[in-house]
């Protein structure tokens, strides 16, 4: 399956008031990435840092999306609030029309939406709450993409429903043998150049090492990496310029 | 300037989680209205509670505006804060996103703006922050109306701006002779008949009664009353009669 | 073990900024316990209700205990959040020590701390957390009860470290056959006379009719009920008058 | 009025979530400081991290101060909200509270108030919402020493109720002819030197050059840096060092 074209997404906006996440800064990543997710309110993110992020991508031409979470600031959306899919639901179309708005003064066009960690790791083993999420997008916005995991009810909620899709592969998580991204701890920092390797070889063969020390069958259209894995700037940078040395094109998937 | 037609407008969905707003429910001041201003979450409404009263305003063919507040659920937008105008607006861009998007679910459109409390009584006054809020309108939101006082520096703004814009005549409001709204204590119940008397003349005469002891001329496309205010259904009901008695007809303005 | 002298609890306090909770009064409610819960602002409860509340308690002699919740107004700390035991039991020191103020302001000494909601069920089932929080209340409050159930894991902690317990008998709400409070729907409003002769019995005999439809032992030191069950300013008047008609005090834990 | 001994005072814990403040790390500026403004919940700080930062103090033997500031997380509190005084002393009473209970649970004494901000400026000219404060500090912790400007509300009213008070001379920041701090937007970097010399000759002599270009007066007990001043830990180094050259000891007030 070896791509022609990747997109590379990450995170973004996803500080809170005086507050910025470490690492780098996201004018410095946004070189390296064609879509950009943005963090909607209620995890991360305020409607300064969301309009401010909002005009950076436009000026830079970054295809745009809207990162929802759950309502916790505390815990940066990294806790699972079990609420009802309908709930969830509801925070989740706020979040997007939200941002939709710094999109429509801006000129550009809400392209994707991407949950955020704990809600995107609930809606991928969800199925009831997938099947909400991709009926409200349906009605709402039937041309917009839902970023998710292959393996991932809310990948098979939205082909069943017709919405379209933009499978991630993680550069910078690992994998296990159901294709599933696993939270290992690091000790240290990772290399960029085998970030970069890992990411041509899937992008070119279509497959991945996992922890398990087998090899997957892996399929994607875009790279996601996050702002605030260690030395993410030189991860970006890396895996940029092998991608382009391999001759693969970086672009919006919108845009495929 | 005798009336033919004229809107009724409240504020609706004005609870968060499990409370709601004592007085009337918002589904029985309905029947009196024809548009709804619906909390969009800073100082009341929650996602859930925008959803459900979107729907319901749709259902009734009530046109829906956005009613967005300061971010101080604890004193229900009552109390200033002291923001920037940009972040202000930007606030009031966040939220005016998210109640579109309430409406883009259940196929109505976003009639018209009207912001809350503290906030609508410093937008009154404070002429760079209305340029900057109705340039922000110009921009996203072209042919959606600022509820608003005719005395009011976001009239003039939008005037001069070329926004289409509603003046409101508040029904449950005293005024004093410039034509300003002021906030006096009243010593128990309004009577209902009173204020539909006040109502019709102003409609009928463009006249109205001040706290000081004359009459002023008053100009205006709605009518607003509050839910909070004891006994608003027996006030909204008698000033729905009244004007039908005197053949003025109750309908959103963008319909005018 | 027949009781010659039992607790009444109940939530007080639950409203947020203009809000209130449906249902009875507080200051009716209080005519009817011996110690009331005072939420501390994470799912309910702000400043200025809890220096009220805490007045008014005073005022009639009832004993005061901290109501703390999950950080989720919009859930009314219904909804789990899947919080590490150190974050959570920070949270509630957080919201102990705030209500405690409050006592401090009004010459009360802060009696019990009692989670609410989703908290207090999860710490019922969660072994590491009803530690963690058990250790930190013998360092804060050795002095001070915690309110639980009796098949807790937080009893089973409580009693381990030697700190003190109060265990409730829930005068609302069902049982199953295991002791648990079980949440079954039902049809209507619960017959107050009907919940008064289920606490005399548990009281006197110390046994209660499970949904299993068999009889277990239940022991307690306090009956608590809730002030937003549908008519229970009628249950709270029967009960009351029940334990009095026969021969029960009612009367603080603390004191007994 | 030349110092034997002055305090060194900080704001600390400003962070929240998963958010810290840029600039030096707390733990660094400990080692230069006497006395730690730990921040509160409202505009900054969450439970977690005062637990560590009271913790922290601790450690290093370093006195403990409450920092309630306005309900702002977006502002960082330092946008005035129109509060009544009781409801501003409410939140300031529950932030105190919350702050006393992790110091109860480190074995510490809470030594100190100091208002934040926004928060901390209307105090400062609010006699009325000072009285207020003060009173219920007299209530609450007779013994517990306010942090203020020599010109202010709050010092005056502080003295006239009997609360102990400390007074603080701003390293980081110019003053006017009034004894007040302005609010000046520096070109660049302060020099760490020229803090030294203006705080020692501030507590040697105790005269300070205004932005006005006259010499002042100014009598107090504390200095006051900011975490977030560019290159403070330079300026604490430096000024920690000048004061200890001119053998004035470093010291909390509550120990002077």
């Amino acid at each position: 399956m070896a791509l022609a074209v990747v997109d590379i997404n990450c995170d973004m906006g996803e500080g809170f008031g005086c507050w910025h996440l470490g690492g780098a800064d996201d004018a410095e990543l946004m070189t390296f990435i064609s879509s950009a997710n943005i963090a909607t309110g209620f995890h991360a993110g305020d409607p300064n840092l969301m309009d401010a992020t909002v005009r950076a991508a436009v000026q830079r031409g970054i295809s745009i999306g809207a990162h929802p979470g759950y309502r916790d600031l505390q815990g940066f959306g990294r806790r699972r609030i079990h609420g009802s899919a309908d709930e969830i639901v509801n925070d989740i179309l706020y979040q997007v029309g939200a941002l939709r708005e710094f999109c429509r003064r801006h000129g550009a066009n809400l392209r994707h939406v991407k949950p955020h960690g704990a809600l995107y790791m609930e809606l991928a083993r969800n199925e009831a709450m997938s099947r909400s999420f991709v009926e409200a997008m349906r009605v709402t916005s039937p041309g917009t993409s839902i970023f998710c995991m292959g393996v991932s009810t809310t990948y098979r909620a939205a082909i069943a429903a017709g919405q379209p899709t933009v499978r991630e592969f993680y550069a910078d998580r690992d994998y296990d043998d159901t294709g599933s991204i696993v939270f290992t701890r690091h000790s240290g920092r990772l290399d960029p150049q085998a970030v970069a390797d890992k990411v041509v070889r899937a992008c070119v063969d279509g497959r991945v090492r996992t922890v398990d020390g087998s090899d997957i069958d892996i399929e994607f259209e875009s790279i996601c990496f996050h702002s605030d894995t260690p030395g993410c700037l030189e991860i970006a940078s890396a895996m940029h310029a092998a991608l382009i040395a391999h001759g693969i094109r970086i672009e919006p998937v919108t845009n495929i």
